[in-house]
């Protein structure tokens, strides 16, 4: 029931996704059934092939997360989040409230033991057609040094196993490439990534840095994240407003990569951009899928014993 | 002897500029006058048009600031801030080493009386046809609530005089619209903008908002201001690079706006970009008469008085 366009761009993302699944992957779809099974009808899906869990309350974009995961227990938020922590479906994904589907993944499935904080990431297309991913985008306004370079952990193991990308560049975002550059928070950090032996530490980029290929996987606190994520959406928006048609600037839309990865809690939750169409959800179940395939958040738990 | 393509880019632009200033308006071209005439005689100018001083000394763009400062005393920065501290010049504007400038400025005409830390602004290009005005970007990487109070204040009165907008609209870089939203020092910043009577804040803005008209003075700390600065001139190298022509993105060349003014020392100080051309030197002179002419400065001082 997330999203702007929910559920209707929820239900056709997933009849979408569901002709790219194997025989033994299913899709749980958790939300006002009244609503769902006529879109079905209308595609003429046969419903049997998705399982339902019904909700009757809805978490609006606006509410305050913790309060509306604690006020509407059947919502689909909350229950999605319920059945993924007693493992009755293997990930979680949502286009609704932000806040509310980031305070459900920590409540529910909880932080991975020995991460500090979890993140919030971005994919982020690259000049030379591939793709970074950026972390954190928002969960985290403030950071700490060590936050930061589990960030560069977990970046790299999601950068390894779901994009595949051997090993990893991590770089930090900076206000020079010089090592000694920085605010007192890179400053700190620079040294004890430097020293980091669990990922593929590059050094400083710099903000023109985000669409080459100098790193993989960008590391920043989630204000600088979030703010960055936001310019660089708005020039996508520009080119589109203005008509610019460029392949590049196209792998900028949302839609192609799923949603954002929420890193460091004990199960693959993906939290969808509010404006998500069917394509994006698509993406976002396929993007699970190799969460889950790839045992992602075992590894992860690994790195941290 | 600033830049990379200094003196040549630097003459070619005092040149271009000389026919723009009216007779009472005089440059003075700080550097090797052995290889500052050859230029002139190249292009067929009249020496006499300008005023010279012979310095034999140069700072390279990777010189630690305060060390060459002190150690290269008859370079053309040394002796442009020595000749600005003295009054003999009402301007100084150098394409050179941006911290040994910085250093510079307040090492010799210093912080103007009740300012915490000068600040380097870069505009900005609105899509509305407008310029904005968004500092720091970069002179102060870690920033204090109160001095991002001061930025709104010296940004309001630059845009005011120099940009000539009336009453500009300050906003707050943060990671949301609502009052409530940021990290800790955007929240700290947020009641006292709010409360501060010199400037028209119009509360928080998001990285998408810098090209809109939300905002004419963009307040944010030089870690943050920095890292979206270089990704807004990534994007417009990439639009550049990838021949998609357009007016907006066109306004992004820093060489239409001149340089970055340095606000909060007791004289109107500009630092040029790294790759000055004759084009960003002319409008950095034009950008130096305005802050001399509309008596900046002295505005600047009055409203710390």
């Amino acid at each position: 029931m997330g999203g702007d366009y929910a559920p209707k761009a929820n239900v056709l993302g997933a009849i979408a996704a569901h002709e790219l699944l194997s025989p033994n992957e299913h899709l749980v779809l958790i939300g006002d059934t009244q609503q769902i099974k006529p879109i079905l009808a209308e595609q003429g899906f046969n419903a049997d092939h998705f399982e339902y869990i019904h909700t009757d309350e809805v978490i609006g974009m606006g509410e305050h997360p913790t309060r509306a995961i604690t006020q509407k227990p059947n919502s689909s938020i909350s229950v999605g989040f319920s059945m993924l922590k007693k493992g009755e479906i293997d990930a979680f994904i949502g286009a609704g409230n932000s806040g509310a589907m980031m305070v459900g993944a920590v409540f529910s499935v909880k932080t991975v033991p020995g991460i500090i904080r979890p993140s919030l990431c971005t994919l982020v297309p690259k000049l030379n057609g591939g793709t970074g991913l950026m972390l954190d985008v928002g969960a985290n306004a403030d950071c700490k040094p060590d936050v930061l370079v589990q960030f560069g952990i977990v970046g790299s193991l999601y950068a390894e196993n779901v994009m595949h990308i051997n090993n990893p560049k991590v770089g930090l975002i900076n206000i020079g490439e010089e090592d000694e550059k920085g605010n007192m928070l890179s400053l700190a950090t620079f040294p004890l990534m430097k020293e980091c032996k669990q990922f593929n530490f590059i050094g400083n980029i710099e903000g023109r840095d985000l669409f080459n290929e100098k790193a993989d996987v960008i590391v920043c606190d989630g204000f600088t994240g979030n703010i960055m994520l936001k310019l660089a959406e708005s020039f996508y928006v520009m080119t589109i407003q203005k008509g610019l048609k460029d392949e590049f600037f196209d792998r900028f839309n949302y839609e192609n990569h799923g949603g954002s990865p929420v890193l460091g809690v004990n199960a693959p939750v993906i939290i969808g951009h509010g404006i998500s169409t069917p394509k994006a959800v698509k993406n976002m179940v396929l993007q699970a899928r190799e969460m889950i395939t790839t045992g992602l958040v075992e590894k992860i738990q690994a790195a941290f014993k």
